[in-house]
């Protein structure tokens, strides 16, 4: 999970040395487990026929503002204007926030890509993806960072259902491939919800307070969301919960029923129809994880057909989500242009990797050693022939005692060391130390690198049994 | 070099879609590039035993203020207060420009690395690489954007010489990694630099001053130099020139005339030792690149030995800079370590790269089209096939004209189109297209894969003849 910003200044004075709150910093292992599940989900990213896209971390202010709703506003870092401006700003009488800050940083991806496919007109359709940190000033939680990573996939052009099919063939198969088994992806649609909360009477002032509450079904369950519904003034609670809640009947059963409370209304059925033909596009690998759910909202007020978010019931977290947002890129555009997307969470699928134990593959092949300063161009040459080989090698940099560094290569998890004494300078001969047992030989230099890699690949061969 | 950001706020009312200001979008060609970069840059690294490692863009502004000298302060995004704290700084009558930001963005690797050694207790020595974006509110011109790339790595906890010689080792071998063959690495001590203005008599209030305008050589002449210095009040200007500028002369005969120059100041004898020391260890491959640049000065105030600038002298750029820095990390720990670095700069290195003209390898093999509604699930059925083989396979996610579909294919650079119109989906086959061509054949779908393959082979071995 990344060393953890604590926030708190130091007390004594002394230079404060945390990471900003909610914010870390990845050491070694933490970055190359990062690297290795981020070239996962490129790699098939990338065999679906997406393109990568990156943005700025800032983006304007007035690019943000007013896309996420009134909390993500809330929740953006905002940067200080500079300069004469800052200056300007700070003098008037009564200081307005709004005037101080200029640039934002990054919320999410979609609005960036919006932006994007405007700026550079982008030919369409336009499918991309777009690995990067986003910043949300939220309060710090477990599982819950201010900086975190998105990865996400959309295509930008495309009517409804094929891209929908597509984008969850993509994401699926990215989580199968890091070794997910166990998830499930959720699948609703705005027009059926706002069809059907028409459909049980609720007024349309009242429409959205509903949708906030039941996205909580699955958090805190029927009842609690049935008395959330009549304290917010939606009196239908109990018609709508009749129509929306379902105890894992299956798709076909829930289907059929929605089917009967969308009858004679346009947007529900449409809706319905999208939601059907993508479960029936959906090639096998994915239309088993389908589950039709009709509570399901998603936050974001920019959706504006199917929705979905891919969940793991076993581990408890929601892995990826999104939907169709065919409105957002019209408010760049100035022409509306239909899109869908969907973002993978980085931050979870990485915590959960954390918890597994698995054997470290070693980062660095072999040390060699530094034993003093005579000898140590003879060392340094070593060390590189060795690199010409193609393997890894740290040299150390410092004639320290033998054990000092011998321990440091073993605290780095290296499997084997050179040692090059005066002995073995003037003999062309080298000493190799196997760091798993400490058996050690003298060999000849042309030997080294095959020697090294004997030891390497038995770690290797350990790694995998 | 990236879509440049304009800054201008578009006219009409509709949303500007510029990037800010000397920030940049990189749409997909240009994100593959710096990727391709980045990979071989990182794999070099790695080869000589660096650990990766990475920090939030955002540091408590404390971290960051006071380590780059008053314009580097000047240049810090700074990001503003949030809620209650917000609005009791902006209540304030006189509102102070220091109370309302609490954040700022990260304006080098070089600080977060020595917050990171202190704060997690790294073991030392440290080898750590790291490539992350910075950002400085720096006027924007060509070639300097205010996001940009660093890719620096560095040794903590070890003395000189040899961190010295490991980092120059390892970055002079990145840059013939990348095909540049044409660069020099200048080579300075601050202790040599410091102990030679003491023997030419500048005073010790001056000498800052005077290593500023002795720093602009390369890009002013010596004429210039030495008009500003008695502006700026070194009147030892002549001495000082005297002992410092040399033209071409070689290592030899300028290592030579420095000692004389240094005899009797300790400071500079012992920065001139490191110097030869550099020199002599450095293997054949970096050793013919050195040159001693008494000149050199390197604007960071926190350097303290070595410092190292490598440039094209025929491309007329600096690709990278660095050097000791024995008192940084102990401003954050408490007490000394010392240290050394070196940082290349990934934006010039992408901008030369986007001059050489090179034949584009396709992101994607083939195309998939959509013929219609009906047959579409065996398209979609066809794209996995040929995904699970290991080709990238991108699917037209709407059943539009062919020709709107394979141009599509062609824009993108993708050399194959399979069409599965009522035909073909009845008869078991497909139509393959070989867009280079636009020849086409039915396949049996058992064939399809081999039949791509072959075509995206022939691309292949196009791109490299």
């Amino acid at each position: 999970m990344g060393a953890r910003g604590g926030g708190a200044q130091s007390k004594g004075g002394k230079q404060s040395t945390n990471p900003p709150r909610g914010m870390r910093d990845f050491l070694p292992d933490q970055v190359r487990l990062r690297r290795r599940i981020i070239d996962v989900i490129r790699s098939v990213y990338e065999a679906h026929g997406f393109e990568p896209i990156e943005t700025p971390a800032l983006e304007t202010l007035s690019v943000l503002l007013g896309k996420y709703g009134d909390e993500g506003d809330q929740l953006l870092f905002k940067v200080l204007k500079r300069g004469d401006k800052l200056a300007k700003a700070l003098a008037a009488p009564h200081v307005d926030p709004a005037a101080v800050a200029d640039l934002g940083l990054r919320y999410d991806l979609t609005v960036p890509l919006a932006r994007v496919v405007a700026a550079h007109r982008m030919p369409l359709p336009f499918k991309r993806y777009q690995i990067q940190p986003v910043w949300r000033a939220d309060r710090p939680a477990r599982g819950r960072y201010r900086e975190f990573y998105q990865c996400d996939v959309d295509i930008v052009g495309a009517p409804a259902p094929l891209p929908e099919v597509e984008l969850l063939s993509a994401a699926c198969q990215a989580l199968e491939r890091l070794g997910f088994d166990d998830f499930t992806v959720q699948l609703n649609h705005r027009g059926l919800l706002f069809g059907l909360l028409e459909q049980a009477g609720v007024p349309a002032a009242r429409r959205t307070d509903a949708v906030v509450v039941l996205d909580k079904m699955d958090k805190i369950g029927k009842d609690a969301v049935r008395a959330e519904l009549i304290e917010r003034g939606v009196e239908a609670a109990d018609a709508l919960l009749g129509m929306l809640s379902f105890d894992d009947e299956g798709n076909e059963v829930v289907l059929a029923e929605l089917a009967g409370h969308c009858r004679g209304n346009e947007q529900a059925e449409s809706g319905l129809a999208e939601i059907e033909q993508i479960l029936d596009l959906s090639g096998e690998q994915t239309s088993r994880r389908l589950s039709v759910a009709p509570c399901l909202a998603r936050g974001l007020s920019y959706y504006t057909g199917a929705i979905f978010e891919i969940s793991s019931p076993q581990l408890g977290v929601s892995l990826a989500g999104g939907g169709r947002y065919d409105g957002l890129i019209g408010m760049f555009m100035g022409e509306q242009q239909p899109a869908c997307g969907l973002s993978l969470g980085l931050e979870r699928i990485v915590d959960i990797f954390e918890q597994r134990t698995e054997t470290r593959t070693p980062a660095v092949d072999v040390l060699v050693t530094c034993w003093d300063r005579d000898g140590v161009g003879t060392s340094l040459r070593v060390a590189e022939q060795l690199r010409a080989t193609g393997l890894k090698v740290d040299f150390y940099c410092e004639p320290v005692k033998m054990g000092r560094q011998l321990k440091y290569a073993s605290r780095r998890g290296i499997p084997a060391a050179v040692i090059l004494g005066p002995d073995e300078v003037a003999s062309g001969r080298a000493t190799v130390k196997d760091l798993s047992n400490f058996e050690q030989q003298q060999v000849d230099l042309d030997a080294l690198a095959a020697t090294v890699t004997a030891i390497t690949a038995n770690i290797g061969a350990d790694a995998t049994s």
